[in-house]
């Protein structure tokens, strides 16, 4: 079985990873606090702390990060820019060959923005593939960019194979149709029509999220690739065809086509 | 006359710059030590102490870094991460309108590094354009995809207008056929006729950088673009296409063909 460390192993994408697929890779985490799985406790920011986690590892999949799409500037440096540098020159000096990054739609979320929320319409046709340009929404999204170059300079570098999943909206609980309807703390999505139309075009499932990036543990033909995480959704402005053919990503789940 | 601070304005671009437009635009510098020029003096990885430079300034070209295609992250860290984050945002709290940001190459270096030396020849015809994906050859192209990212995410979230310039290879004698052949830091050219192949492709004369970064401060119609910056060398493999067609661009030199 394959040796993985994961980053933020205790979030909601780590804790499903570890259920879904703890009986075909063997996982152990870095996480802030003790957990009740083979975890070391370190912050990201210090490269010294995380080393250790490193040894022996054959991948790391790094998710520990200020996800907040309104989050300052301080915190996003301190934990996404520091961090995930520190991830990926950790890697290198353990000689771990592959590093799965949870990157984010928000490198690129300019174009939901500027579409917004026209562009979650079933009807709509527009699709945005991983060759366009950087377009970040935020500092967060910015730090998503940071991270996607970074790896790319790593595996032309020191021949590491990187990939960065674009991930859409996983939820804790799952749920694709929520209760909440309206509101978004960077976005305006004044009806519940827009709120969830948002929802349903950018929500994946767990499982099909731990499968994504099992996909990519398992992917030792690709060296370094973007792909968008959604699951099978009835309206897809960002497209998975690359994560198909690539990687063989199959998603099992699709958000309803019902708003009701 | 607009105000104009330049970030760096000591080195060879911010001197040239001076010199060639010090008629057209009233500028002032910040710089690491007194000049015979406007100019404050102050880090730019202390916002709080550039902060005031900024002040009823039109635009900001952004030249000072870390240019070191070998440079360790933790000087590339300090001084284009940091760095290049705390100008964007000095710009926008003084309502500055424009930055000129002094991006490189090196953000897509890798191409080069994965064609070179035969993509210097001639007679070769591939073009890379400013919408490949970002694939930096260093931290230093890490640094440099990083504030083209900031300054997509300052174009659209604060109204600013930014003009990312990849620039090639200005020296501080102008010389395009220099009397050093062999050796580079960060690229393999073990013979004369691949160092001069490499510098004919990427030169850039002083006037003519001087050129590109007026036309950015005068192109009040665009909004975001990214740009190579070259002379109207024999061979080119960055396009100069859209930095002529959006900005007009003529550049007035070109490399000689003649190795000898």
């Amino acid at each position: 079985m394959k040796k993985v460390v994961i980053t933020g192993a205790e979030g909601t994408i780590g804790t499903a990873l570890r259920k879904d697929y703890g009986d075909r890779y063997e996982f152990s985490g870095i996480t802030l606090t003790p957990q009740d799985f083979p975890s070391t406790v370190a912050n990201i920011a210090d490269l010294d702390a995380i080393q250790p986690a490193f040894e022996g590892m054959d991948a790391v999949i790094h998710l520990a990060a200020d996800v907040g799409v309104t989050s300052p500037w301080e915190s996003i440096h301190q934990n996404n820019i520091i961090g995930t540098y520190n991830v990926y020159e950790a890697a290198r000096r353990a000689g771990v060959e592959c590093v799965v990054f949870a990157s984010s739609n928000h490198a690129v979320g300019g174009y939901e923005v500027a579409g917004s929320p026209a562009i979650y319409a079933l009807d709509d046709e527009r699709q945005i593939d991983t060759t366009v340009q950087i377009r970040p929404d935020s500092y967060y999204g910015v730090s998503k960019a940071f991270g996607e170059a970074m790896g790319r300079y790593y595996v032309d570098a020191f021949g590491m194979r990187v990939f960065c999943l674009r991930i859409g909206w996983v939820r804790a609980d799952d749920n694709p149709h929520p209760e909440e309807r309206t509101g978004s703390a960077w976005l305006d999505l004044p009806t519940p029509e827009d709120f969830y139309g948002r929802l349903r075009t950018i929500w994946l499932s767990k499982r099909d999220c731990s499968q994504l990036i099992a996909k990519c543990l398992d992917a030792d033909h690709i060296d370094y690739g973007i792909y968008y995480g959604m699951s099978d959704n009835p309206r897809k402005f960002w497209s998975l065809d690359n994560a198909r053919a690539d990687l063989g990503y199959e998603p099992q789940d699709s958000a309803p086509v019902d708003l009701s």
